[in-house]
Parts: structure tokens; C-alpha cells; sequence
């Protein structure tokens, strides 16, 4: 079957998309043309995309690394790279060799002094692989079991784990002192809130201790008498010669999808970068916007970033993003040359070996004639062997990034 | 408590938006300079709103209007009209006089010439109010209430009952022949589908025979002989002579909210007038898109017009704009000078005395210093409490129409 021009446009914005949020390219746009000056450059980078942030720092600035140092998930090392040492270590639950990783860093940052840099890469995961806990492993896997069953939030939960651990909320950057930080982040979360990032070590703290005791209390968790001198502690309350570049994140997919959406002739207009809501809404939502604009003369292209949620009403096989395209479907149900796509940048969404999917005003009757009902489907999250009956699967393979997704309405003139 | 800059912009759009779609307004735009020739002109008003189009189209054409009619739901007379005569009928379920309104109507444009003109006016409700089954009644209900339980949608169950009326699906136009018809629709279904309103009395059918038996194959209904006659035949497929003008709906009322945003400094941009989905993740949405533009320099109002729907999952007292505004109250919590509000045109939204609900960035806090949380509140279907607390209900009494809702975002700098 031949590729519509539709298709084709949607294939092309996904690639181009995904290639400027890889770590390469985060690495590398911050590294590109930098000055470090006359100190010594420490490298470290934790998190699942490690190896590859490493690995393009390595790439750019050679031997100006004195020393460095992976912490990355297990058989997420693809090679070695100079003067790099490399730990794998346990995601999503942390274990030994996250303390290890922890305390090879902090040996590493021992007696730098002010001229010196530490470059630190941070990508998500990094809050399990990268730890070192100030009380008995046991009693902290107590403690956050007990948060988890009583229904605490993952805010409440970091602001006490923040506090229990001696790496976290900013603390590994005070370890790094008097030196200077360079952060370079791959954001996966919406928002980009940096103390949120794996549990930023290197990125202030917003929490305070008298949060953390107030929350202790709420849920009436008991805490030996050391966890409770840990919860008095503050996180620290400023981190001189700390830079951050946020530099990977949904908004640099969106804007990425815009750019080429653009070169393609379409007038990108990006609607949101922190998209929540529930994926088959949203879905609908953009097939009412395609719908209101079917008389425009110019093509536009309608972007909206960040991470939807999937309804669980059943229990066939797919993802959010498959499940907001295949609701789109119904909603563009006969617009010409209009679609609808939508992508998890890590190229899987949900249990599934698709990024997302793709579907246009033809979809619907395509579907219709194979007797596939579309509000059934959504009903029992069965999205993916629909998308499958009408080549609507965007297939990627794993990226190598996790910056959220992206949700494209096409309307082509 | 004084009311802020914001809140008082909302409430003129939401004055001047419904303005714009009453009754009057849509009549007195297409009458306003009109001529009628040399015939008779034959007012039929037919619907919720029957009175209140009627009598504004009496104040424009007095005397011209030789003949008139009004057929309207009970308690919906507001008084004596010229030459027009009142029939008060059933709604939701039609009863003898629904029927003894078609058939006046019916007498009424018996031997008209091609000089003649029937000034059509309908509106919402005009199913029930104006029906001459063509079989018996026990049957008529007895297969609609067999379509209902059967799982049949509304255009299924519209396109058998179109065939089964002496006036629904363009028949009563073919009755009008030779004479001129001029329709002036007050649209209550998102898109306008003429042949949907009211059941199209003057509109052109889009459904075929063959569709209506199919149904009755499909759901397996039992018919008579009579009624298997009806099925069988065709709605009229053209209708010379008729001009129609959909001149208040939700389009109309966004583009109001539009103008009225324009004048106080917004620049308007409208997604979407066909909203379709769950009431709190349009919240939502709205919300992802209030954050995207907080660093706009210039004012900006997102206007999204439909109807959304109720997700129930509680008892609690409120309505879908009410739920969509609160849900937008968390998305928005801190934004400056960013507020969220969602209007029924009709003035009822839910079972309840508010026409819906307005948050700004402020709301969220006050809502969680009285203790009350938002998701909780949401879960309960139970916003009309917690918007009450916090001045958050539009109250605007019965409007006397009813052309679906809006939902403003309001971004003022």
C-alpha cells in the first residue's frame, strides 16, 4: 500500500522530532563551543541515558575529561569511552551498586577546588540509580512502602526520601563545592521541575524540613530517632556555581515537531507542552480543533506535548498514544487530508513495540468496513490491533530518549 | 468581596455572548430589512423557544404576518402575539397537543400559492412539540422504547421516526408547496445538522429507506404491516423553495464570546465549536494551555464551544461546565492574572440553579484552605459546593435559549 503524503509529512516530523531531543544532541548543543578554563573537568552522568549523554560529552571534548564516571541502568552500557569508568546499577527499585555509583562520585568530587568543573549529565531514573541512603536500607524501604499504601503523593514521598538520602535535594552539589557544576538534564518529567529530576542532586531543594515532619504526622509513618534527625535537616537552601541546562524536555520535542512541521509547510501553533489529561479526551479535544479548521487555506499543524493517561476500562493491548490517535479517528471521521498522531519519544508506548500511533479521516471507515468498532476498542484499551488493521502503528525501535510525547493534528491545504 | 478585574471581564463576555444567541437577536438579524413581496406571510414557530422567536418577529413584520401559530412546551406562553394562536404541548414525550399543533399548522398552509411565504421558526424541543404519527401511538412508542433498550444511537433512532411522522424529515415543507419557506433555526445540537434539529420539519432528510429497514433488521423490531408501508418510503429528497438560516447555535456564541473578548483587550483565538468530550479533562486541557502562554505580552482568550459530557463516578451537585471550570481551577493554581469559565447558554447547567463555573489562579489555594480537594471533589461529581465556596458559581437565571456551552481561558497581561 502506498504511503499517503500525509503519512509521509507525520513520518518525517517524528524523525526529525525525536533526532533533537537524543542525548547526543542535548550534550551537544550545550558542549558545542564552551570554555572550561584552566581546572580540571570531571565528568558524571546518571541516569538511563547515561551512556549516551558520556559518550557525546566525550565525543566533543576528548581528553579535556580528566576523569569520569556512568551510573546507568543494567545493559545500558553500549562501550567504553576514555578516562570514563562505568557502574550499572538497579532501576526502578535502587541496590548496592547505587550506593556504589553514589560514593565512587562523591570520592570523585572530593577536594576539587574553584577553578575545577564538574560536568554532570543527568537523565531520568537516576533517583534509583544513584543513592546513598543516611539510614538502614530496611528502614528507608519501610518508610516509603508505608507513604506509597497510605495514599502520599510522589511530592510528599521525595520530600522525605530527599532528606533520608545523602545525595539527593541538592546535596551532591554541596559535595562538589567549592568547585563549579555544568548540569545538562534530560527532562522526562512534565514541567521540568528540577528538584523533581531524579530527585535533583545537583538542583535546589523547594521542600523544607518542617514539610517533611508535617507529612510524617499526616500519615503517622513511624521513624526511628536518626530518620527523624535527618527529616530536621534542610535540604541546602542555595547552590552558588551551579548552571543548568534543561536541554532535552517534551518542550524541545514540541518545538522540534513545530520546526519541521514548518519546513513541511504547515503553520505550527504549539497548544501545550504539559498536556495531562486522559488520552482518548485529548483525542477528542484535537479532533474538535480539526474539525473547527477544515476551512483554512493554509496547512497548520497543532501541536501538544507532555504525558497523557490511560484510562483503564479494559484489558486489550496498547498505549496512550495509540489510544488518543484511534479516539481522533472517530472525531476527524471524513475530514479530507487531515490527521491525527501521536508518539512516546522513548519509541514505546505502553506494553508495546510501537512509539504511538497514526490516523487520518480515513481511518474511521477503513476500521468501519473490518467491522472494527471504535468506541469498543477504546473500551477495552484495545488499541493496538486496530491501528494494526489500518497501518495506523507508528513503529520507532527504542530512541535511546525519554523526553514524554507528542500529539500532532495535520490539517494539510 | 470585591470582584476582581478578571472576574469582571468573564462576566460581560458571558453577558454579552448569550446576548447574541437569545431568541430576538437570531430573528431580528435575518428579518431586520427584509421583503416579503406581494403574498401572505404565515408565521409557524415551533420549539422551546417558539414564543420568544414569534414575538420578536412580530415586532419586526406586525401586520404583514396574516396568520401565526406557535406551538411551544407548557408554561413557555408569555403572552398574547397579533394574529398568532397558542398551542402548549408535551415535552419530553409528545402528547394530543403536539399533535393538535402539527395538524393547525398542516390546515394552516393548505392551498398556499408559489407569492406565499411561511416563516419557519424552530428551535430545540420541536421533536416532541410538533408530531403527527403516521401509526397508531402505542406503536409508535412501543418501537422507540424497543430502539432505546436495543442500544439504537439517536441518528438511528431519528431516521425510523422521521418516516413514522406526517411533519419530521422535511415532510412538513412538501405540505407548504408552492409557497416560499423561511427557516430560522436556533440550533441546541453541536454542528448543526439540520435534518437533527427538532427532526428537520423544513429540512432536508439525509437518511434513506433502506437505512431504516436495515435498522429494524439489525435490533430485530417487530413492526406492523402499517408501519413497514412508512419504512419503505422515501423522505423527500429535494425541497424547492427553502431558505434556512441557522442563526443562533454554539457557533454563534463563541464567535460573541470572540467579539466581546476582542473588546476588552483579548485577542480571541477560538478552538473548537464542536467539544465533544468529558467535562474535567477539557478542564484539563484548557489548563495545559493556560500554562503554555503565561509569557504572552498580550492578552489572550482561548474560547472552546459544545457540549461536553459528565463522567459519573459520584452523588454530588453540580453540572459539566461546573466540573470543567474546577478541573481547570487545579491546572491553573498560581497562574497570574489566568482564569477558566464555563457557561450552558440556557442559564442551567446540571440539575442545578447556575449557568456554570469560574476559577481563576487563585482558586485552587482558597479551595485548600478550606480543606476541600479538588480531585475529591471531582470523583463526587460535587463542584457546584465547592465552586459556591469560593465565589465560583455564574449564576444568570433562565436565559430563554439554548444553543449548547462555552468555556473561555482567559490570559490577561
Amino acid at each position: 500500500m502506498q504511503k499517503s503524503v500525509l503519512r509521509a509529512d507525520a513520518d518525517r516530523i517524528i524523525k526529525e522530532s525525536i533526532e533533537k531531543v537524543l542525548p547526543d544532541y542535548a550534550v551537544k548543543q550545550v558542549l558545542g563551543d564552551r570554555e572550561f578554563g584552566t581546572g580540571r573537568v570531571l565528568l558524571i552522568a546518571v541516569g538511563k541515558a547515561a551512556w549516551q549523554m558520556a559518550h557525546a560529552a566525550s565525543e566533543i571534548l576528548g581528553d579535556k575529561i580528566a576523569e569520569g564516571l556512568v551510573v546507568t541502568k543494567y545493559d545500558h552500557v553500549k562501550g567504553d569511552i576514555p578516562s570514563v569508568q562505568m557502574i550499572e546499577a538497579g532501576h526502578p527499585v535502587f541496590d548496592e551498586n547505587s550506593v556504589r555509583g553514589a560514593q565512587t562520585a562523591l570520592d570523585m568530587v572530593r577536594d576539587l577546588s574553584p577553578e575545577d568543573t564538574v560536568l554532570f549529565l543527568l537523565s531520568g531514573g537516576g533517583s534509583a540509580l544513584f543513592e546513598m541512603p543516611l539510614i538502614p536500607q530496611e528502614e528507608l524501604a519501610d518508610i516509603t512502602g508505608r507513604l506509597l499504601r497510605s495514599g502520599a503523593d510522589i511530592v510528599e514521598i521525595n520530600t522525605i526520601r530527599k532528606r533520608l538520602s545523602a545525595v539527593k535535594g541538592g546535596k551532591f552539589a554541596l559535595s562538589c563545592a567549592p568547585a563549579k557544576i555544568c548540569n545538562i538534564i534530560l527532562s522526562d518529567i512534565v514541567g521540568d521541575p528540577l528538584d523533581m529530576i531524579a530527585s535533583g542532586p545537583t538542583c535546589l531543594d523547594q521542600s523544607t524540613s518542617a514539610q517533611a515532619l508535617a507529612i510524617i504526622e499526616k500519615y503517622e509513618i513511624p521513624v526511628s530517632e536518626r530518620a527523624r534527625r535527618c527529616l530536621e535537616q534542610e535540604t541546602p537552601r542555595e547552590l552558588p556555581n551551579v548552571e543548568t541546562y534543561v536541554n532535552g524536555s517534551v518542550r524541545y520535542l514540541c518545538q522540534a515537531a513545530a520546526e519541521s512541521s514548518r519546513q513541511l509547510g504547515y503553520e505550527p501553533v504549539i497548544l501545550t507542552t504539559s498536556l495531562g489529561c486522559i488520552a482518548r479526551e485529548a483525542g477528542s479535544f484535537l479532533a474538535a480543533i480539526a474539525r473547527e479548521n477544515q476551512d483554512t487555506d493554509r496547512s497548520l499543524a497543532f501541536i501538544a506535548g507532555g504525558e497523557t493517561v490511560v484510562q483503564v476500562t479494559g484489558k486489550g493491548k496498547g498505549g496512550r498514544n495509540q489510544e488518543l490517535a484511534l479516539a481522533a479517528a472517530a472525531g476527524i471521521a471524513g475530514l479530507q487530508d487531515t490527521a491525527v498522531f501521536s508518539i512516546g519519544s522513548d519509541g514505546t508506548d505502553g506494553p508495546t513495540d510501537a512509539a504511538g500511533g497514526y490516523v487520518d479521516g480515513e481511518t474511521a471507515e477503513m476500521l468501519k468496513k473490518q467491522g472494527v468498532q471504535i468506541q469498543e476498542v477504546l473500551k477495552q484499551n484495545d488499541a493496538y490491533p486496530a491501528l494494526q488493521a489500518c497501518d495506523g502503528l507508528i513503529i520507532t525501535g527504542a530512541t535511546g530518549t525519554n523526553v514524554n510525547d507528542v500529539a500532532v493534528l495535520l490539517i494539510k491545504r
